[in-house]
């Protein structure tokens, strides 16, 4: 069992609010995440190496492949083994082709002409196995409110560390299937979808992904990518983000804090009366580029 | 100009403390923090994409080249141009050697033996073109206390979004040299490390870097190589950037916030009286993997 927190001594200093005397400074010890490479591997070839911290790196190797496309499902995979404290070996199935070429991160294809973001949903698009649009999933507003105070109280480290990010795959009915924790945002995500993966719970329908922090452009194609339709974040979306949520029908919240919430994109999963005529309208500026 | 923020009609939704009630929901129109790929090419060749937030695009690609070690210098850089909104296409001086191949986030080593932080710690001390250990710069815990308030009265962005990370170049003194916003915060870092070095700053010495996150691995590796003795995070450090830190003579600073501060290596750069014997020891336990 490796650990997810390190400790340190540490020097406290505290300057005097009302200014003249001397800092006060007192060694401590202190608990910081840890965070390490990990270099996923695919028929022994290097494909990636991520940031994390150490903990359910089978499920990060299977997430990570599964939000980066090269599989599906379990039956993709013959054999994921850890050849070293920080290296994972995946042997894809027979028949799953291998990935063509190093992916980087975010998966982005370039193109002579140009990148825009439009480009790269387009690609995103193409490369999802699943629809999320048709998903007809309602959730309460009350329940989703309720979300980050149950994957906090499931979050056994992050109270003692303040450095890890946080992963929760809920239903729709607010029970916690999964959570997951890493210093990378990214690979809480994948950690939770790895989960599913071997499972045999992948496509997620009718599933919330909460993240603890902000919901970037990354986190919403893992989202797409792993067949979940409504992703919601304690923090900010980017734009985005919301832009892929709106192409793609997923349900996008932020700001998931306290009684209240941001419904960006897919109103119509909220259990909320009178909602005719509140549907957000469509950017109502253009996009700056 | 391109804008860091784009408009979008939100609905937004608030449950009733009590229970009991219909949620209230009511649109308006919300700001949020513009996210777009950057595709980094050198002499023509894609070399890499970054998800960022628009805006000094070409100290973000003379940023990343220098963080990632490809130049160490303006001198190293004939030309850098937008040659669409989201391309830089940077031409390097001539003697000034190509990259090798295709970099990768991070730039960890891979080996057949395996990966581990300290290989990636190895790496990175290989690759510094500066030695922040000789720098003899002494800093004011009283200063370094305020540096956050500065870095956020300086920011336009930050309070209207939410989104945006903040990366702030200072004095010792607590003068604000630069400041970059973005919603990757590796990409604020290189944004002011990119205008340091189109200003002929670098190496950094004596300066602070603040970030208005986490101090990670890879943000204390761009604060290396950009020569600056002291990095500053308002939130908590990765134990792999404490140790990266600790092995090149680096002051790190965590949970800069209000009054107080932890000071996690290089505490003779504090100001501090008395402060022989609070010297935090080497990392109390061994880590875990």
């Amino acid at each position: 069992m490796t650990s997810r927190t390190a400790r340190r001594r540490v020097l406290r200093v505290t300057v005097p609010s009302g200014g003249g005397d001397e800092p006060a400074a007192e060694a401590r010890a202190d608990l910081l995440a840890v965070e390490e490479p990990l270099e996923i591997r695919v028929g022994g070839q290097p494909l990636a190496v991520t940031m994390r911290t150490p903990g359910h790196d089978i499920d990060l190797a299977a997430g990570f492949l599964a939000t980066e496309g090269v599989i599906g499902s379990a039956a993709g995979v013959s054999q994921i083994r850890m050849c070293d404290a920080n290296v994972a070996d995946v042997t894809l199935a027979p028949g799953t082709p291998l990935p063509a070429e190093r992916l980087r991160r975010n998966f982005i294809t370039t193109s002579a002409c140009g990148v825009c973001g439009k480009e790269s949903i387009d690609a995103i698009r193409v490369r999802a196995r699943y629809d999320v649009s048709a998903d007809q999933v309602r959730v309460s507003p009350a329940v989703l409110a309720g979300l980050p105070d149950r994957l906090r109280a499931a979050q056994r480290v992050f109270s003692s560390t303040g450095g890890l990010h946080a992963a929760g795959i809920f239903t729709a009915g607010g029970s916690l299937l999964a959570l997951r924790e890493d210093v990378g945002r990214h690979n809480a995500v994948d950690k939770v979808v790895g989960w599913a993966l071997r499972e045999g719970r992948l496509p997620l329908a009718g599933c919330v992904l909460l993240v603890s922090g902000r919901a970037s452009f990354e986190l919403t194609q893992k989202a797409l990518m792993a067949g979940m339709p409504i992703l919601a974040a304690v923090s900010a979306p980017s734009s985005l983000a919301a832009e892929l949520a709106e192409e793609s029908g997923l349900t996008l919240v932020g700001f998931l804090r306290g009684t209240s919430m941001n419904v960006y994109t897919g109103t119509q999963r909220l259990d909320v009366a009178g909602l005719t005529g509140l549907e957000p309208e469509r950017r109502a500026s253009g996009r700056a580029g």
